[in-house]
């Protein structure tokens, strides 16, 4: 296997500092975004990794160069990159990084688009060194992955958070369910299909238990209501399979 | 620490199954729900651990006894178990359980209530040879913890099957965002408070990304309510943080 391309990335934060050691095997820089000291135009490759509404003003700056010029972001089309006799693409990988957790790299997902069919095999070879799981896939695509890792993540957390303030409210620590998070993690991941392990009173259409809960939210009418959307997906859902 | 014991569970599902694997170091036995035969009313201790809507009719068939009555659920109150001159109380494990799947006992929370405290401390001396976190919880206090494993858990696991039917349609399996579910899952539980890990377009009051997710669930207005609802649900959470 190649690993004798030279990279340059383009940024500070939590997503460059991780590629940046993901990606160690290679030739690979870390390049201050606003002063772009010490980048190489003539790189097989410059990764821009910074703040989504940033990427633009970046590139430009990059100018010309016979790199391929790539972005990381899930939410912002491939075409913020467009330059005469430029090749470009998109390195995307799907995780929640902090900058001070370890991860293992080779199980994160790359989303990869290229303008052409070279610069993405180039991209994807690349991502193929840090990840098992890389993927083709256009603009698209991409914002449909993001909707979903909103739905699965940040919902989802801030529904823990929910649960987490009603354990407060009795004193127990949100360590008290965890062992049932985990366990369902578990349960969906094995399905393949969270839908047809899904349990509790909506999907048991358990009028009586569903009830007494929304009367229990009775000082907190933005969790009834989540809780009486939700439900009702859940038996709609159930009833559409 | 004294396993002399002698436990009967009268039941055959999936908690009853456990339970019985669980406290296989004490002299236990598994009665039929429906015969009862083989019961031992001079046992230390008869948990019943059947459908909620059928512990007050087990309990009757019971009748008398010297042995302490509990049953294992979380939204039935401790009083269907009440009988003159009977001990009694509830057994309650905090887990979701599939029959044909192993389970590491020692992680889940039990929280036990006894009519009096002797009932309870000799249903939580025999909780604490299964798990390392026994809890003392009223009726009341388990309803509250079954309404935080409603958020957390069921309604969680339906926003990753959303998730998955989004991928779904652009030809993605689930796998693609577990890596994503898993880091979460972590970051939540290193935190012990969820809503300071939040992330995502809603907590950045990111307007463009939100619209445009909006607009992109067009076909399914079901979703556009959970998305707005639960966004602005994380956007009044982190203000009044």
């Amino acid at each position: 296997m190649a690993k004798n391309k030279h990279i340059n990335i383009i940024g500070r934060g939590n997503v460059a500092t991780h590629l940046y050691k993901a990606l160690s095997d290679f030739e690979v820089n870390m390049i201050n975004p606003h002063t772009l000291d010490g980048l190489d135009r003539n790189a097989d490759v410059i990764i821009i990794s910074v703040k989504d509404d940033a990427i633009s003003e970046v590139s430009d700056r990059i100018g010309s160069t016979n790199a391929i010029v790539a972005h990381t972001s899930g939410s912002t089309s491939i075409d913020v990159l467009q330059m005469e006799d430029r090749k470009y693409g998109v390195f995307y990988p799907l995780q929640t990084f902090s900058k001070n957790i370890e991860l293992d790299y080779t199980k994160i997902p790359f989303f990869i688009e290229g303008v052409d069919i070279k610069t993405e095999c180039i991209l994807k070879e690349i991502a193929g060194h840090i990840s098992n799981h890389v993927y083709t896939a256009d603009s698209h695509k991409r914002k449909i992955i993001h909707i979903a890792s909103v739905f699965s993540c940040n919902f989802v957390n801030h529904l823990w958070g929910v649960a987490n303030e009603i354990l407060q409210e009795e004193g127990l620590p949100f360590s008290v369910i965890t062992p049932l998070i985990e366990e369902s993690v578990r349960k969906a991941e094995v399905s393949g299909n969270p839908y047809s392990v899904q349990t509790g009173p909506a999907i048991r259409n358990d009028i009586n238990i569903m009830s007494t809960h929304l009367s229990m939210l009775d000082k907190y009418p933005e969790l009834q209501e989540i809780y009486s959307i939700l439900s009702k997906s859940i038996q709609r859902t159930s009833k559409s399979k």
